[in-house]
């Protein structure tokens, strides 16, 4: 390992995304329940046409309203984890491989003064948004939906114009193509490797940079068959900067394939569902109803979730139960004698370190997460930093938390008591920790880690506006606005 | 199809790679016997850190005479190709939608005169080369190696001045790389519709640039992994632009993957091998003997085979005996009465077509291919042209040839007997075609489809010194020259 040491990797957010993804696969579950009973199953053929004719036609007036809604979100928390992550050693290290590449300066660099062209830029702002596996969540197949898409469109529309109406169309149609293909595919094609982030994030970005430059049916269809032949990312990688790397790389794989579809670069008419087309090669289940099912009407982009907490989800549930404890007692860590939670075994399985030595170990100790929400009433990056890890304070708090596996506590609970010195007993019950579909984040909550993220990085008030262009991007007359203003002069 | 006539996409050499492909797999086998036997199976562990081990560690010197020789034959043939399919209406769309985002000019089209950033120049040479499927074939894997490493050592020899000696070293290391991480998995990753020049092209770029960039061993590590991370292809995609796509999308994938590496962009240490590493996750078959067995002693490199006719392989032995008695007998059409052959069921399933109407639709009939065998002495691009499959001379011959399925015949074969108007019986028996590894085409023959692909898009001249420097190119003092010469000013 001649030019990383041991302590870099583990700075790169290297191993939290193991956990995150065993545990939201046991989520997925619960999600799952939300979804209406699937119509019965389509022909399987025509299924990329049926796909594509919906892209082309699909109107921003057409989306409900939760959707909509759910669509902004997706948009400001997604910019917020991309300014966040926007000076991490994995990033810098892109800008620099790849500047000697770049084409035009086209599009912005969350967070950074650096332009580069759209692809090379949505390529590294989706980098910037993973690294600390903090964006948003497709809890039914684990994509991160955002990343692909938001780094591919918020880089053409800074080229191109967009209104901010498109703009959302467009993202909308987006997750919902990546999700609805995840669907279809998922857990079979999760489970045997792919990164479905990736694979099915690819789609996404053709899709809604196909939109955005108004390609027709058949040319909808050649970016899907072109998205569909450049897959990005194996589960092997998680745990390298090579988990960022593959949102990033579906972003530029898409707008690569919008781009040559809109100058009439062929691919199959049936690239999806073909015997050797993408979903029979890349995995032993195919479900083309989840594709083709109630398009306009049913909407994977109405589900996404949004992490509360900079660390795998497993741990939400207790740190949710800590900080309502310490808000509603006015807690501080002198006045606790020992706190009992009853959790999961995964919660121990994924996250049993006793004594973390630094940020990144930290985000895989139920011990510090506990410790650092009583006595810091949040649980961001800050709170998984080196800084907090070694906090003499916390660390005296960590020896105080008493997990017990407890049969009957599924994954998403958990059952928390602290008792204080002073003999009180304070006693909650999670049921959907914060940032579940069923208790989601509110829209405060999303500003806190927004504002919380851009700490550092870009100043106050630049932080304010970028999320009031993201609350008002349907009234904007050009979305491109929002990657400039979150860039730094 | 509101943009291309039903014409033009066959004028793609669309349906071609299918009649390919299918035959390729039965000449497979022969070709493997010519292997040694595997040596014990290698541990499941440190594949990817062995193959980055030898990569960097392997020397010009180290090559055997036959190794370099047909790395020099593998890189004339390619640079042929390349130039011959430059003017293609694939070619012209990738230009053109590719051109608003390219970095500096830092490398040529062959053929052309637009100049593009490294790895946009190597995708649109990489399609360019693969558009009459008239490339170089490893038979045991069908992949066409010279595509992915080629396109992508070349672009960089433009902007990074490199010696002929490192050129062909790299080219060496490229193609034994993806050929071996082909054998890994073939037939069953293919089998199941990955289209492996693709997939394994991938790797072969990214060794041959990071062998060129002079990366350690661990950052050879990550640039494997990162290739890992961006296969490419499907074969749903054969019969339309996409198939050609591949090949360049994997060059400009393996340029990525290498760049990354170079600074230090991490990934696995076990891409390769890992439970949820590519191989595992991509194909049903890993044998990673063929990936680490021998390396420096046994060369796939040595192994490539380069077509001598522009169609599937399953007519060369017709075309091969046609040329043969043609040229032995000073035949011309007006002198044959009829010709019988004996042929595999193979020969009319694939190709059985009577009376094609186009160039595309000849390359699918045996009985054009005897024909203009037969008028011209020659299988290449003219002679599937439009033009050769519409000349009366043709036309009228190919309603005397008169194919047999015969037992005992295997694809390879051909037994052909010319009978003619004067009562002659004129008997030749095909055991290899030219152009298998038993029978290879001659550096003569290499030259004549080289300046026959050139003839009509760079000076005879001009094509002249780019065979010359080709083949003395471990010689040069800058490999750049190659691409730099084979463009138009």
């Amino acid at each position: 390992m001649p030019f990383t040491t041991r302590r870099t990797l583990l700075r790169t957010a290297a191993a939290l995304p193991l956990a995150a993804s065993m545990t939201d696969r046991v989520f997925a579950q619960s999600a799952d329940k939300a979804v209406p009973a699937a119509a019965p199953k389509a022909p399987v053929k025509d299924v990329t046409r049926t796909l594509a004719h919906y892209l082309v036609t699909a109107k921003y007036d057409d989306l409900p309203e939760n959707v909509r809604k759910e669509g902004v979100r997706t948009l400001l928390n997604w910019v917020g984890v991309a300014i966040g992550g926007s000076h991490h050693q994995t990033v810098d290290i892109a800008v620099s491989a790849l500047q000697p590449f770049s084409g035009p300066p086209q599009a912005s660099l969350f967070g950074r003064k650096e332009r580069f062209d759209i692809m090379n830029a949505a390529f590294i702002n989706g980098v910037s948004s993973h690294i600390f596996d903090y964006d948003d969540t497709h809890l039914k197949t684990i994509i991160h939906p955002a990343g692909p898409v938001a780094s591919a469109i918020l880089a053409y529309s800074e080229m191109q114009p967009v209104s901010g109406k498109d703009f959302l169309n467009a993202l909308v149609l987006g997750v919902e193509t990546e999700c609805r293909i995840g669907n279809a595919v998922y857990p079979n094609h999760y489970d045997v490797g792919w990164h479905i982030t990736g694979t099915a994030g690819v789609f996404g970005s053709a899709a809604a940079i196909g939109k955005l430059m108004n390609l027709n049916e058949q040319q909808m269809v050649w970016a899907i068959g072109l998205a569909a032949s450049q897959p990005v990312g194996l589960r092997e990688s998680f745990g390298s900067m090579n988990k960022s790397f593959n949102p990033g790389r579906a972003a530029a794989n898409g707008i690569f394939a919008a781009v040559l579809a809109a100058k009439n670069y062929t691919s199959s008419d049936q690239m999806l569902e073909a015997k050797r087309g993408w979903a029979n090669t890349i995995s032993t289940k195919q479900d083309y109803n989840e594709i083709t099912g109630d398009l306009g009407k049913r909407y994977e982009a109405a589900l996404n979730t949004y992490k509360p907490f900079a660390c795998g989800i497993v741990m939400h549930p207790a740190i949710d139960a800590a900080i309502q404890l310490r808000n509603e007692n006015k807690l501080t860590a002198d006045q606790i004698d020992h706190v009992d939670l009853k959790v999961h075994p995964l919660v121990l399985e994924l996250t049993g370190k006793t004594a973390p030595h630094d940020g990144l170990e930290s985000k895989f100790s139920i011990y510090h997460a506990v410790a650092v929400a009583i006595v810091e009433g949040a649980g961001g990056e800050k709170q998984f930093s080196d800084r907090a890890a070694t906090d003499p304070t916390i660390v005296a708090l960590r020896g105080k938390v008493k997990p017990v596996v407890t049969p009957g506590i599924t994954p998403a609970q958990v059952d928390m008591t602290i008792v204080t010195k002073d003999g009180r007993t304070l006693h909650k019950y999670i049921q959907h920790a914060i940032g579940s579909v069923e208790v989601p984040m509110t829209d405060k909550q999303l500003e806190t880690k927004f504002a919380d993220l851009a700490e550092g990085v870009i100043p106050a008030d630049q932080a304010r506006k970028v999320m009031d262009l993201c609350w008002k991007v349907e009234t904007l007359e050009n979305a491109g606005d929002i990657a400039r203003t979150a860039a730094t002069a």
